[in-house]
C-alpha cells in the first residue's frame, strides 16, 4: 500500500464528507458482530488508513486523520501510518486525547461548519456508541450520525461478505449437543429474567449450534446472526453456504433459517415479552431496532462456552500433542539451519513452520498470523513480517515467534524465545526475568473462583522490581476450535471480574520489550484444573483449590537462561515441564527426533 | 450480660413491634455517621443481642432471632450468642441465607400477619437502605418502614450522645490547614460537578477541621456532621463540647456552629444548586431530606485523607519509635515473666502492654481494643479477652497478639505471633507460612496506580498452595491519629479500585486460624514509598515504581520459625527489617533492653 493509495482514498472520502455535510467520519477495527478479527468486507480501517493490526480506530476529518490503538501496536501502527496523513494515538498513555477530545480540537481549529460525526452503526456496539453519543456531546456539542456509512460509495472493490461453506462438528469433538447447549442457555436466559436473546457474537453463534465457518481469517466461524426465543430459534445466514447436509442438521435441532440481512426485522417482529441484547456485543443500529422490552445485560453464553467439557479437554490434549510435534521438528530443523550460513528470514520461517504444522492430522488453519520477531522485531508486541520489513537471521540474538493452529479438536497458542546463537548477558537477564514470572504463575495454586486480576502480579513481581512492565494483559482464554481468544477470563493488571473454576484454558504469556533492541514472551496455554488436595491441612470451610496445567508441549529455550537467577522450585517445575513434554511427545518423534528433544528437555 | 436479659429485652422489643404492627426490627452495627466503631448510644444491636463485635446484624422477629457477622467474628459471636434464641448467620459461606431470604422463610413458617419490617433510617446508609427495599420486595413483597426506633421505647438506661471536649491538632502535627482542606476538597466536588456536600463520616470531619475528639472509644473523633457550600461551612455539633478556644479557632475559619439536631433543617435549607450525598456514607434518612439535586457519588475526602504529608509522616516515624520502645520493654517482660511458674494471663498483659505504652509521651489511648490470644484462642480472629474467657498463659505454644495505640502524632497497628515456650512442628510450620507471605508483599516492588487487590495474592501465595486461606483482608489503611482502619485503599481478596500510590499507610497482615488451636498473624503498619530507580532499566512511557516500607518497629519473633522454609531474599528481609529496628530503637533503651533487643534481633 503507497502513501499515494491512502491520499486518493482520504480525498474521496472527504468529498462524501462534505457532500453528507459530516464534520469527521469514525472507522473502527471491527465489523457488524463486534469480532476482533473480521472477514475483508469489514476491513474499512485498514482500507482508508493502510494501518492492518486487530485493534485500532481511524477517525478522519476534512483536514486531519488520526488512528488509536493500544500498545501491542505501537511500533507496528508507526511503521505502517509513516508518510500518510494520520497521527498514531497511543492510547492508555498520558497525555493522549480521546477520541472526541481530539474531534473537538480539530474542528475548532478547521472551524469547521460541521458538527456532525459519522459511523456506521451496524459496526459499532451500543454500548460504544452510547459512550461516544455522551462524550462528543461533552466536547462542544458534537453529535452523530450512526446510519450512514460512505465506504458503500467510495470503497469500489470491497469484497463481499464470505461465502464459505460451513461443517458440523462432529459430537464426539464438541461433547455436548446443540439441544443441551440451547437448554442452558434458555435457563441463564430465564435467571437474568429474559425470555430471548439475540446473539451476535460469532464464535458464540458456532459454539451453540456446534458449526464450524471459513469466513474469517484463522477463525472457524461463519458471519451470522442466532435470534433465540422461548421456544424457537432463528439463525439469520445467506442461504448458499448451507450444504444439504448442514440444512438437515439445523431443520433437526429445530433452528429456522432466515436470510442474513432480515436479522433487523426479525428483532422487530419478536414476539414475545423481551430479549436480552448485550451492549458490548449488539451493533446499535439492531439495538435500536428491538421493540420489546431489552434486557440489557451481559450475554449468558461466554460463562459456558469457556467452561471446557471433557471431550473438548481430551480435544486440546490430541491437537496439542500434534502442535508439538510440528513445534519440535520446526525447532530442530531452525537449530541445524543457524549452525551453518543461511538465507532465511523471518517470513521464511514462519512458511517452514505453516508447513510443518499443515502436515499435521485435524489441521485445518493458523489461529492467527505468526509473530516471527528477530532482535529488535520482536520487541514490536504484535509484529507481523511483511516484505518490506522481513529481515535474514543470524546466528545470534533471540527471535521471539508466537504461533498457532486451529486443529478440528483443539486451537493452540504458543510462545518461545530462542536463541540463535550467543545472545548477550542483558538478553540472559531480561529472558531470565520473564521466565521466572511465566514458573511463578504456572506454579500457583489459589481458591476456586480467584480472578485473573488477583494472580496477575504473579508473572509480573520479579521484572516490576527491576522496573520493566508489559502493557498487554498475562493472559486470555483459548477457544475449542474457535478464537483464539477467548473471555471475559483474562489475567490482567485490570479487573477483570470472571471467577475462574476447572475445566477453563487461558494462556499464560508474560513478556518484556526493549524497543528497538529486543523482546522476549514465554507462552503455554494452560488448563485450570483441581489442585492434588493430599498436602493440604484440614480447614473448616474449605473451599476447592485448583491450578495450572500447561497443554502446550514444547520445550522451553534453556540457552539464554541465566541458570544462577532461579531458586531451586523453579529449576524443578522447569524440569518437570520438560520431563512431561518429552514423555508425551517422544513416541511420535523419529529417532534423530527424539534425540533432539532429549538434549531440549535434559534437567538443568 | 445472661441470657435471661436479652430474653427479656427480646420480649420487651416484641411488645413494641406487636404494636407497631411490624413482622421484625433490623438492628445494623453502626450510627447515624456509618461508623466502624461507635459511641455506646448506637451500641443497639450490641444492647439487643449481646454480641459485641464491631460488625455484625441483628434481627428479631415475633418468634425467632439471627446475627450476621463476618469471619473474623465467628467463634466470638458463636460463644457470645451461646443460650440466647439468636441464630448465628455467616457472612460469605455458602449456604448463608440474605437476611430478606431469611425474613420471607421466617415470616413464611409464622404464618405473619404483618409484612412490614423496621430500621431505623438514621443509622441505616442510603445505599443499603435501597438494597434492602429492593430485595425484601422480591422475597414474598415485604416492605420497610425506616422512621422508629424501638430502642426509645424499650432501652431505659441508653446512654445518650457523648459530650467529651474537642481539642485542636496542632498544625506541625497536621501539616495542612483547615483552610488548603476546604480549598481542596471544594475543588474536588467541582470537579464531580457538585457545589456542596454533606460530611457524615465522623474522621472525615476531624480531618478536614483539624480538630479531635473523644466520643468513640479508640477512635478521636467528635459525633457532628458538616455540610458544605461553595462558600460556607457549617458544622452540626453539640455546642457544650466546644470550648472557647475551640469556637474562636471555628470562627477564624469561618465555619459556623449549628446544633446537631438541626442537620436535617440545614439539609432541606441548603442554598445551592446541588449538593454530593455519598449513598455509603450518608443515612437514607437524611439522603431523603435533601430538596436539591442529589450528587449520588462517592465522597472525595477519604482518597484526599490517605495520602498524608510530610508532617504526618514524620509524625508516624516518631509514634512508631515510642510504640516499639513499649512493645520491646513488653516482649522483654513477657520473655522473663513466662520463664518461672506465672499468674499471667491473657487479660493482665494486655494491662502491662497498655501500661507500657501510656507511659510514653503523646500517648492518648488505644487504637483499639487489644487481641491477646493464647492457643486456641489465637484462632478467634477478633478475640477479646473478657473474666469469663480470660486464662492463663503457660511456657509453650504461641501467643497472638494486636494491638494499637493512639498517639497524638500517629496512629499504630501491629500484631506479632509470640512462642511463650516450645512450638509444635505444625506451628513452626504455620508460622512459617505467615511469614514469607507477610515478606512477600513487604518486598513487592510495583507500578504507581497498581491496586491493594493486584498484590494481594503475594501474602497468600505460599498458604494456598497447602490448601489454607484467611478470609480477612491482608491489609487497611491506618490514619494519623484518626481511625485505625481507613479506606477505601486496601490489600484485600475482592475488588478494591483505589489505586495505590506514595503516602499512604496501608498494613500487612496475612494470617493462619487453626479453629479450637492456634492461630497466628504478622502485621506491620507499611507507608508506600517511591522505589529506589537505581536498578531500573530504561524502558520508554516507564510509570513510578512504589515499594512499601515499614513504620512499625519492633521484632518479628525469630523462634517460631522454621529456617529451612525460607529462601536467602526472605531471610536478607527479615535481618534488615531486623538490623533497622535495633538501630532505631536502641538509643531509646536502656542498657538491659539494649541487649535483650540485640539478641532478638541478630541475623538468622
Amino acid at each position: 500500500m503507497t502513501n499515494n493509495i491512502i491520499a486518493q482514498r482520504l480525498e474521496q472520502l472527504r468529498e462524501v464528507l462534505r457532500r453528507e455535510r459530516l464534520a469527521a467520519f469514525i472507522f473502527p477495527s471491527t465489523d457488524a458482530h463486534q469480532s476482533e478479527y473480521v472477514a475483508d468486507h469489514w476491513k474499512g480501517r485498514e482500507w482508508i488508513s493502510g494501518f492492518n493490526g486487530s485493534a485500532g480506530t481511524a477517525v478522519v476529518t476534512l483536514d486531519s486523520a488520526a488512528l488509536w490503538t493500544d500498545s501491542r501496536y505501537f511500533l507496528a501502527a508507526e511503521e505502517q501510518l509513516r508518510g500518510t496523513e494520520f497521527q498514531l494515538m497511543k492510547l492508555k498513555i498520558e497525555g493522549t486525547p480521546t477520541i472526541a477530545e481530539w474531534l473537538n480540537a480539530q474542528l475548532t481549529i478547521q472551524n469547521s461548519q460541521f458538527t456532525e460525526v459519522g459511523i456506521d452503526g451496524m459496526c459499532f456496539s451500543a454500548a460504544d456508541t452510547e459512550a461516544l453519543v455522551a462524550e462528543l456531546r461533552q466536547q462542544g456539542g458534537l453529535t452523530l450520525r450512526t446510519n450512514f456509512d460512505p465506504l458503500r460509495q467510495i470503497w469500489r472493490d470491497r469484497p463481499s461478505i464470505p461465502l464459505a461453506p460451513i461443517e458440523i462438528q462432529p459430537s464426539e469433538l464438541a461433547g455436548e449437543s446443540c439441544a443441551s447447549k440451547l437448554q442452558r442457555i434458555r435457563q441463564a436466559l430465564r435467571e437474568q429474567h429474559a425470555d430471548g436473546m439475540l446473539v451476535s457474537a460469532l464464535d458464540d453463534i458456532a459454539w451453540t449450534l456446534n458449526l464450524r465457518g471459513r469466513d474469517v481469517h484463522c477463525t472457524p466461524v461463519f458471519v451470522a446472526y442466532l435470534l433465540l426465543s422461548t421456544t424457537s430459534a432463528t439463525l439469520y445466514i445467506n442461504k448458499e453456504k448451507l450444504s444439504p447436509e448442514v440444512s438437515a442438521y439445523l431443520k433437526e435441532n429445530h433452528i429456522d433459517v432466515d436470510d442474513y440481512q432480515n436479522v433487523k426485522q426479525g428483532l422487530k417482529d419478536y414476539f414475545e415479552y423481551n430479549i436480552l441484547l448485550d451492549p458490548s456485543e449488539t451493533s446499535y443500529t439492531l439495538m435500536k431496532a428491538a421493540e420489546r422490552e431489552v434486557v440489557r445485560q451481559e450475554s449468558p453464553i461466554p460463562s459456558l462456552k469457556i467452561v471446557k467439557n471433557e471431550a473438548e479437554i481430551r480435544g486440546y490434549h490430541e491437537a496439542m500433542l500434534r502442535d508439538g510435534v510440528a513445534m519440535v521438528r520446526f525447532l530442530k530443523w531452525l537449530e541445524t539451519t543457524m549452525e551453518s550460513p543461511t538465507t532465511e528470514t523471518e517470513m521464511s520461517i514462519d512458511r517452514k513452520l505453516t508447513s510443518l504444522r499443515a502436515e499435521q492430522p485435524l489441521y485445518r488453519d493458523l489461529s492467527f498470523d505468526t509473530i516471527a520477531g528477530y532482535e529488535a522485531h520482536g520487541a514490536i508486541v504484535h509484529y507481523e513480517a511483511t516484505p518490506d520489513t522481513d529481515i535474514p537471521l543470524q546466528p545470534h540474538g533471540l527471535l521471539l515467534l508466537d504461533s498457532g493452529a486451529q486443529y478440528q479438536d483443539g486451537t493452540t497458542d504458543i510462545t518461545r524465545t530462542i536463541a540463535l546463537g550467543p545472545v548477550s548477558a542483558e538478553q540472559r537477564h531480561i529472558y531470565t526475568l520473564v521466565l521466572k514470572g511465566h514458573i511463578a504463575l504456572s506454579r500457583a495454586v489459589f481458591p476456586e473462583r480467584t480472578t485473573g486480576t488477583q494472580l496477575d502480579v504473579l508473572a509480573r513481581q520479579f521484572m516490576w522490581r527491576e522496573g520493566l512492565n508489559y502493557l498487554h494483559g498475562t493472559g486470555h482464554g483459548v477457544g475449542s476450535y474457535l478464537s483464539v481468544h477467548e473471555g471475559p477470563h483474562q489475567f490482567r493488571m485490570e479487573w477483570k471480574p470472571q471467577p475462574l473454576v476447572a475445566g477453563m484454558t487461558i494462556t499464560c504469556e508474560p513478556g518484556i520489550y526493549l524497543a528497538g533492541r529486543f523482546g522476549v514472551r514465554i507462552e503455554n496455554t494452560m488448563l485450570i484444573v483441581p489442585a492434588s488436595e493430599e498436602a493440604f491441612f484440614p480447614v473448616e470451610d474449605r473451599p476447592r483449590y485448583l491450578r495450572l496445567e500447561p497443554l502446550t508441549l514444547c520445550p522451553i529455550d534453556k540457552r539464554p537462561i541465566d541458570q544462577s537467577m532461579l531458586t531451586p522450585e523453579e529449576r524443578q517445575w522447569l524440569n518437570s515441564y520438560h520431563q512431561t513434554v518429552y514423555d508425551r511427545l517422544a513416541p511420535r518423534l523419529n529417532a534423530d527426533e527424539q534425540q533432539w528433544l532429549r538434549q531440549a528437555t535434559l534437567p538443568i
